[in-house]
């Protein structure tokens, strides 16, 4: 008898599940611009296109109930699922929200959490046009569908860097996971402990980073305000070296990034020394910074500087040249992504 | 002290879980035509709109992945999402897929969950354009955000139904919530069986109800070639008489339906004896038909009758008289939903 076989996976490598799930779509509407593989969908309205993308957050996973306060988490949801909007230069306008609720769950939580994304929404100009509720058997699931919209032309793809580009993120990496550290830390240490009272002194900013990551579409109006246009851009959601892998293979190009440009927060450092932790893996590795990672023409290095909002950390390099992080000493080492964790 | 409430959601009753969550809910943007409370969210395009609206499913609670395949669980879930685009009377598109994976997920079963959702798409003209992937602590968790279009004035609210208006189905009732109960019992029966050998013998058509719903396009496509606009259309998802309830609620009207019209299978009242169900609970309260409810004028009674494709099963009626259904002695019954499910 013939075994049916069962690929764990885990082997299928960074890109690979994406790929394999997306590479046998087809496209039956003439609308349909861009399907999978960019932060978000693009639709045709004419002279302007819609954004479409959708983002799902598991308990246990994405965030833990435990330290998480569901405001935050609500808060968090929104920004992450706006973001890929913003990360193809559009407007965000419409969310859905799709909640699994489970039995602990109760009246009062949804309502937290629904303060936190209508805080959000608030701030980001965003209306919560619907929503699905169903039970779970196992832990609360959030996901959130976005719109956005833009002229055609001004939509932003992953695929626009072209050799001498600037590599430009919208600030310091690496605080959010080190805020997550800080986080499971303090519920070991006080597993068990009645009255527990993390000691979280002098990091606030780290927590801050990873239960309320802000959307930076004030960094995108600038941009606009003084007529630079991104050339590609993704948003920072798994770690610089991924994400820049993404934009480079995208594009079909390289990249070099300074060791030593890279913006990391004091204390993010501070925390990574204190827990035997590498500053510059949280940095290049970490993930879930939610920051906007974009490349833009060469000529535009004084305008962009002078935003004081972007920080330049590398350029645009030929395809055969790798993409490449170079040490303080010119040292060049091959960027990898870290191991896959879908 | 004071102590923090904690209230359960089941508390709620039907609608107040929605309404709770909804009721606070602003509108920022001017393109933002209806928001959350009919099938989908209405979208400004300027001369067409966008319908948007999201869907989730979880493991154990809406599939049993023990005996769902997972290809008809993709086909299903592509239908349910769609089915909220077919009842606002608008054209599907797209859609996005957002996945929680548990690690018992293997790369084939992917595979075949993508299997049945692209022929789904298929058959239903749909592009899916994006998606996202997570982890799961605990099951498979699916959620489908579908698009579609329309004119504006083509769009079928819930809230259109007048006094008079007759009140249609597009097929039997209760077939798929029979289907589920015979997949329960074998699934019971067989526990710790070596080999089972599952009997589904004569009731091929309950399982294909509850395993692989159809899309009703073919209806709306022939109403649309015979110049009739239904007035108000919802998905029949949670049962006849919650859904006639939502469409009563929006409309502010009543209803009367007549017991002996609603279609119900031979197998589904077949089974529903063999298990000591009553096969009009079923109808009335099962749930999962994704069949479409909707009303037409009173004038429209000949040609609708003649699609051959519909049953009209009632009338609608002053807000003052109720939410009715007539047995065959002449009896009214106010129609209740079922206990609150989420």
């Amino acid at each position: 008898m013939e075994k049916k076989s069962a690929t764990e996976i885990s082997t299928l490598g960074e890109f690979g599940l994406i790929d394999r799930l997306t590479s046998r779509l087809k496209r039956r509407n003439a609308t349909t611009i861009m399907g999978a593989g960019d932060d978000a969908a693009v639709i045709d309205l004419g002279d302007e296109v819609m954004l479409l993308t959708t983002d799902m957050m598991t308990e246990g996973i994405d965030f833990d109930l435990s330290y998480f306060p569901l405001k935050h988490l609500g808060y968090k949801a929104i920004v992450r699922g706006v973001n890929d909007i913003l990360a193809m230069n559009a407007r965000p306008e419409q969310v859905v929200v799709a909640l699994g609720i489970s039995a602990k769950i109760t009246v009062e939580a949804l309502d937290a959490l629904y303060e936190g994304m209508e805080f959000a929404c608030n701030e980001l100009g965003v209306d919560i046009v619907g929503g699905d509720t169903t039970a779970s058997m196992n832990g609360l699931v959030i996901s959130v569908t976005a719109t956005g919209r833009a002229k055609r032309e001004d939509v932003v793809y992953r695929s626009g860097a072209r050799e001498h580009d600037l590599i430009c993120i919208t600030s310091n990496l690496g605080a959010a996971y080190m805020g997550l550290h800080l986080l499971e830390r303090e519920k070991r240490v006080l597993k068990g402990v009645d009255n527990p009272e993390p000691q979280f002194d002098g990091y606030g900013y780290l927590l801050e980073r990873y239960l309320k990551p802000r959307a930076k579409a004030n960094v995108l109006e600038a941009l606009r305000n003084e007529g630079i246009r991104p050339t590609s851009m993704i948003d920072l959601s798994d770690g610089l070296a991924s994400d820049l892998r993404q934009i480079c293979r995208a594009s079909e190009c390289g990249a070099r990034i300074y060791l030593e440009r890279i913006p990391i927060a004091q204390q993010t450092t501070q925390l990574a020394e204190e827990m035997h932790i590498d500053p510059v893996i949280a940095a290049l590795n970490g993930g879930e910074d939610h920051e906007l990672l974009f490349t833009v023409p060469l000529e535009m290095q004084e305008k962009v500087m002078q935003l004081g909002l972007v920080d330049v950390i590398g350029h645009i390099t030929r395809p055969e040249a790798g993409v490449i992080l170079v040490t303080p000493d010119g040292e060049g080492i091959a960027l990898k992504a870290q191991a896959f964790d879908r």
